[in-house]
């Protein structure tokens, strides 16, 4: 299986995204800020990857703070730094506060700054082991909705890629297929960094799955001809009442899929939700920079100085997901309820 | 003004639109092979530009057969040859036809070869200078359409560009912006050939009109934030029932405008209404090669060998459409009987 965050003891190896498929390129970082540049440049991206990759970078960070003069202070700040390195994503956040939880237990046990590391290696490791065995879980629950042929459209990459392995929107994908019910996966090019194109066309191929690559504004018109019976996608953060911010160009895709009624359906661990956030519409939307539009792959494409606007996420109203898969099950609306039901099932098992 | 197509005595002179903006290039054409073949290369294209380069092409044809065994038949196929080039466009087929009828009156008029060449420049340069004529009409009509400050989103490029100057969509942008109504053109960039990004972004800034590019897939997003009021697109094909046909990602606008209550504006000539077509179900879809999606400006940025789907246009159905704006005046709902009248006028002034 690809992996795009790999534990190697000493450090942490990501999977260069920015240069596939035509290069397979590794970046061995040793110290928390290379994994801080890593989530900014999109070296390591989709939300439970940039969890995972986080969690370790606040390993690498607790040992760059042995000498520190206030280890605890000193590795707690490296949370803040590795938390505002990209502002949409919910993964990033959880992922850091699970660390931050191990430190000041420790710091509240008095262990000893080794055994603290130990700690927080340990838990790092288990972010990576868990988001995987969550994957396999939706995977599970997510392929019952697929009993019949279908053709599915996905967009961006929810994949093993964006994972520590399997894959959310795809890990579902997977299975379906498997289980013989997926006839075709239709992935949106998703510009403009391409994950779509670059990433989750290979991915597919690689496991032999058919994939058929299309650019973003062709959805509608693939939908219209009757050629899709399904969308699944990921998610970078869901709120109380099941508005979803994911890729800039899953709003259209699922006001396209209303149209034709085909199910929309979102594909993400427990992470993913913001339990403090009643509406998408408190959601922080990164914008990026203008040259991630006017190039391509390093080619000028459009003229120099134009303006230009580069939200990376959007919002999709709760009103046009027709459910949402979790480790723990199928959600379905009234997401209020069902998504408060989550919550108290997870809040018991933390009791 | 900008010049898609120019007209120089001995040859047709292309503006060569695949490089722009970066080169501007002009491509010297003596022969109608070469007109033939920037067409297919898309090195000129938007319906009324395509036409009238293909009227040109005809002259040239003409003057390769003067030497030909039976010069009327070796015109008409050279005529054939050129409406073989794209599928869906119905102007060119309109424009040549427009050349043929020529030709044929001065077979049976008995009219010499040498004059027969001189009434089919005539005609091409007819057909180049009422198409600008057409634009300016309906520019103006289209105008009318906003009446206080608007942000127009517009797909593809309906301008200078693509026509024989002034544009359609752009046309009436250019109008309204004249008159202080317009604040904003959103313009997407349009993949695969990046349109929006290379050629109208290129034609508005030059003419200091304000404009903002994003990729096709923020269209929606774009809407849901109030950023736009109304969208315009030109049309390839317009059936008898009001269904549009136009570059790939054009029905999705429409479908994301209809949701957002923005209105949804096609600026066409009356060549471009196919009046013996009923609906849009029977105009052909043309599919171009995969490498225009695997591929950016000649760097690879998919998978080498994925499967690829890649229709260069979509059908919009009526129901989507706000108006028709044609230089003989706005189009209502319902189109059957609009289009019938127009058709009527358009016969009228035939007789």
């Amino acid at each position: 299986m690809v992996h795009a965050v790999e534990w190697q003891g000493t450090q942490v190896r990501l999977l260069n995204q920015t240069v596939l498929p035509q290069v397979v390129e590794y970046i061995d970082c040793t110290e928390y800020q290379r994994v801080a540049e890593a989530i900014k440049r999109l070296e390591v991206r989709g939300a439970p990857a940039i969890g995972v990759a986080a969690a370790f970078g606040m390993v690498l960070g607790a040992r760059q703070s042995v000498a520190a003069e206030n280890f605890w202070q000193a590795v707690t700040n490296i949370g803040g730094e590795l938390k505002a390195t990209r502002p949409t994503a919910v993964n990033l956040f959880w992922a850091i506060d699970r660390m931050l939880a191990v430190l000041t237990a420790c710091q509240k046990e008095k262990q000893t700054i080794e055994t603290t590391i130990q700690r927080l290696e340990a838990e790092a490791i288990h972010i990576l082991e868990d988001d995987l065995a969550m994957n396999y879980q939706m995977a599970k629950h997510g392929a019952t909705l697929f009993i019949e042929p279908t053709a599915i459209l996905t967009h961006c990459n929810a994949g093993a890629l964006a994972t520590g392995g399997y894959g959310t929107a795809l890990g579902v994908v997977r299975e379906a297929h498997a289980a013989g019910h997926v006839t075709e996966v239709f992935a949106d090019e998703t510009r403009p960094l391409l994950q779509g194109a670059r990433l989750t066309a290979w991915e597919l191929m690689q496991d032999n799955i058919p994939v058929t690559l299309i650019t973003d504004n062709m959805a509608g018109w693939v939908m219209q001809q009757g050629k899709v019976q399904a969308v699944i996608v990921g998610a970078d953060r869901i709120t109380c009442n099941g508005d979803v911010a994911n890729k800039i160009g899953t709003y259209s895709v699922a006001v396209l899929a209303k149209r034709h009624n085909i199910p929309f359906y979102v594909a993400a661990p427990v992470s993913t939700f913001d339990f403090t956030m009643q509406t998408g519409a408190d959601i922080p939307i990164e914008e990026r920079h203008s040259g991630e539009i006017t190039q391509v792959g390093g080619v000028q494409t459009a003229p120099a100085g134009v303006k230009v606007f580069n939200p990376a996420f959007d919002v999709t109203p709760n009103e046009l997901v027709s459910a949402i898969i979790t480790e723990h099950g199928v959600l379905r609306p009234p997401y209020d309820v069902s998504i408060q039901q989550l919550k108290a099932r997870k809040d018991e098992q933390h009791d």
